[in-house]
């Protein structure tokens, strides 16, 4: 028998099965340093101890996309290795933060099955979740992806498409305990522009570009255990590129977005998202936001805001998708989420 | 009103103006290992906290010139966004160490200011202070920028160039509390040169060189929270290079210069510096120092040293200028400081 | 005098003579994150304190080759300067594992000298010892290089050629203290073989395959410490290229060998190792081992499987030599070492 791991095909899965996903990993201070030297982050929570403190948590915690990527980085082993396509997001929520020490392994279940049309591929639907060394769940997330069959042949399961939010209702939202904006720094945060000065339909132009590297979105992926070959392997894809993470985008669209959104500190929700294009190397990444909604909650001093972020490659800010519903060509991610900002 | 950060243009300064700049940052583990990652950095207070006791310190502290960088990228977004040109350094000292966990935040005070003849352009001098999370002020120097106009007709402001010190008097220089180089151990740091080996006038080939890459300078620039767009955006300059942050020069040429000076171990005063011509990445840097002066100090067994670290992108060493008095187009980087050395 | 290091040649090497090698260097959190962002790296152990606990540890130890190429990295200036090729290791052992505060230094006792029947180089073996800053050994290996002389005219010296073992005892293998495999937990280390499962003469294709790039391996090599020229001056070679390190190819091959020996967690001998050919930038990297031996260990539930990893750039796996019992073209690396794992 081979000793290596050939992936779960389409017929591996099955509904309810619940996949413990390896390694378990410690985070700490270098990936936070590495965070900061892959992504032009800025936002005070995550670069001051001090910042974190005021806002009445113990310390800093890894970045909210870090934690992200640990988590789902675990899971492409077992669920991704034989994916044609990450399809989409939805019902991510950010439930504890991660602090240096904290060790997180994951777990996924099968939440829904669909065999397509051509017998040949098949759609796995999977939350998964991500826990710390005292079995807390940090966050939560579903995915679904499109898997090849092994055995074309295979009988097709039941079909099951599971009922997802299109948008997680912010009362579900968790905020971190203990979190206070009431004494916050805007002038140390690095803008003035606080929850109220936002209005549902706003958009704004991050401006900054970030052109990609080889080295940096392959230390990135290497650093989240994310092994998906195409990602690392210049001979895998007939045209010699190599595909970049789409996590890398993420990253590097929030960390661009910064500038405009200083003061939209924490990730709380993933209400979802799509990898509208490939990105590769060489490729110069720019971002812009939509303001798409706002709630309040329950933490004093702390708003929620729903933004649509999006990455490109070029061309004209804000324009999304054509006339015929597809996205522009020259968008690379087209992500909505809600995050914590100082009222 | 866009959210997103425009910059200073030349008549948003004023005589005595102190701008606090965002984001406060934390440093550790990470940020030690990535600035030996980054550069072939060596000297032995920095890469052994064993070392560092034995010299009088709790640990190794932060590389001074790691503390510089971060001081400085928090002020590029309120400083030199609309920057044309980096025109030079004076009076930096170092006045306490940083420590893994310290939280560094900067301010700048704007010290003169005088309009260019052709009324497009000014220079502004500010003299920035890193602090941290005591208060205490960590370095302090004197930079001075051309800055573009927004209006070219907005009035010129009343001339004022601040004198600055070509030269910081030795006796201002400030040593570490409980440093003491008695118990040096020479074998370990790596050379047998002591203070009274090295003569006023005296040259060194640091021999070595490193060829810059892209990827390696966008990281480091950006584990400062340095944001100038011409370092990361290719399509930004109409030769669609990446202009290399002048301070990736500074300590890539500092850590060369092991090589022959690896017991001028602390930089604790920053006389004057010039990036002579631009870097780009392909570019092979190798770096001579001369020694401009010597002076003792009142710690146990340290002496000070005052160098002038040429880095260049080949050549002949020892070639500084031409005959016009402009530096030879081989010249990146003249930078004049004081280090501390064993006696 | 010049103040730069020339490095020896061979007639500066006398029989008996330790060599204390500079500088000293203090590992961390910093070091463990950049060693997981550079190579594939995922055996639990290194990647979760927990899992290192769960082991009879106290946390996860620094990357057993991390260690190695610290210990090693001290070495080039003194050893390896002048040297013309990297011949031989041998009688590798890890004596104490490596947590994040500790102090390394290395030292070596030149062991053996031959000069060569041309007269321009000499053979020096050297046995090399890292030590922390209890000054514990953590351990050591003899290695041999071809250095050129100084002087063709200076006199040889005796020839002595110490004898090295081919392969180390099982039972001079060290354990690290309370190491415990009888909680292992197979499903979160990535894979359920076992030691039993593993027969003596299997082989396995570890599938994945990295494309190397510059800023990897000059940061690997860096943060190490190592500055041998040929790493990271472009213009050194006639040809343009950089050497990659080849401990970073040990790295990568280890990392990509997860994939069929997820199980096999420590390491804590070296054979031998030869690199066969020499890598640059651009190459893809794929891996393959064979099973040489087995032993039984004292330590509970842990038993010693020895390897041969060998790291290709392309090519059939399990291809070592040709007829003329020369290394393929292809293969870059044969490593003969001893590793721990589960019964």
């Amino acid at each position: 028998m081979a000793k290596t791991n050939p992936g779960r095909f389409f017929e591996d899965y099955t509904l309810g099965q619940v996949i413990e996903h390896a390694v378990p990993r410690t985070v700490g201070a270098g990936e936070r340093a590495l965070y900061h030297a892959l992504y032009p982050a800025r936002h005070a929570l995550y670069s001051s101890d001090e910042f974190a403190r005021t806002s009445g948590l113990p310390q800093s915690p890894l970045d909210d996309l870090a934690a992200f990527h640990v988590v789902f980085g675990k899971t492409v082993p077992d669920v991704s290795l034989n994916a044609v396509a990450n399809l989409g997001y939805a019902e991510g929520r950010w439930l504890k933060p991660v602090y240096a020490g904290d060790t997180l392994r994951s777990a996924s279940e099968v939440i829904g099955l669909k065999q397509n049309s051509n017998g040949k591929t098949g759609v796995v639907y999977v939350r998964t979740r991500g826990m710390n060394q005292r079995d807390e769940v940090v966050m939560e997330y579903v995915r679904w992806v499109m898997v090849r069959k092994r055995d074309v042949d295979a009988p097709a399961p039941e079909t099951v498409v599971p009922e997802l939010s299109k948008v997680i209702d912010p009362a579900d939202l968790v905020i971190p305990d203990g979190l206070n904006f009431t004494g916050y720094d805007f002038a140390q945060a690095g803008e003035a522009h606080r929850w109220g000065d936002y209005e549902v339909g706003e958009t704004i132009d991050h401006v900054d570009g970030v052109t990609l590297e080889e080295a940096e979105h392959m230390m990135a992926t290497r650093l989240w255990q994310n092994t998906a070959k195409v990602h690392f392997d210049a001979t895998f894809r007939p045209d010699g590129q190599r595909l970049i993470y789409g996590g890398h985008i993420i990253s590097l669209a929030r960390a661009l977005s910064f500038n405009g959104l200083a003061n939209a500190q924490m990730i709380v929700g993933l209400n979802g998202g799509a990898h509208a294009n490939p990105a590769f190397s060489g490729l110069t990444v720019k971002a812009w936001s939509e303001v798409l909604d706002k709630a309040e909650t329950s933490a004093p001093g702390v708003g929620a805001i729903r933004l649509r972020l999006v990455a490109t490659k070029g061309g004209e800010p804000f324009a999304l998708k054509g006339e015929d519903g597809k996205y522009q060509p020259d968008v690379l991610l087209d992500l909505d989420y809600w995050a914590l900002m100082p009222m």
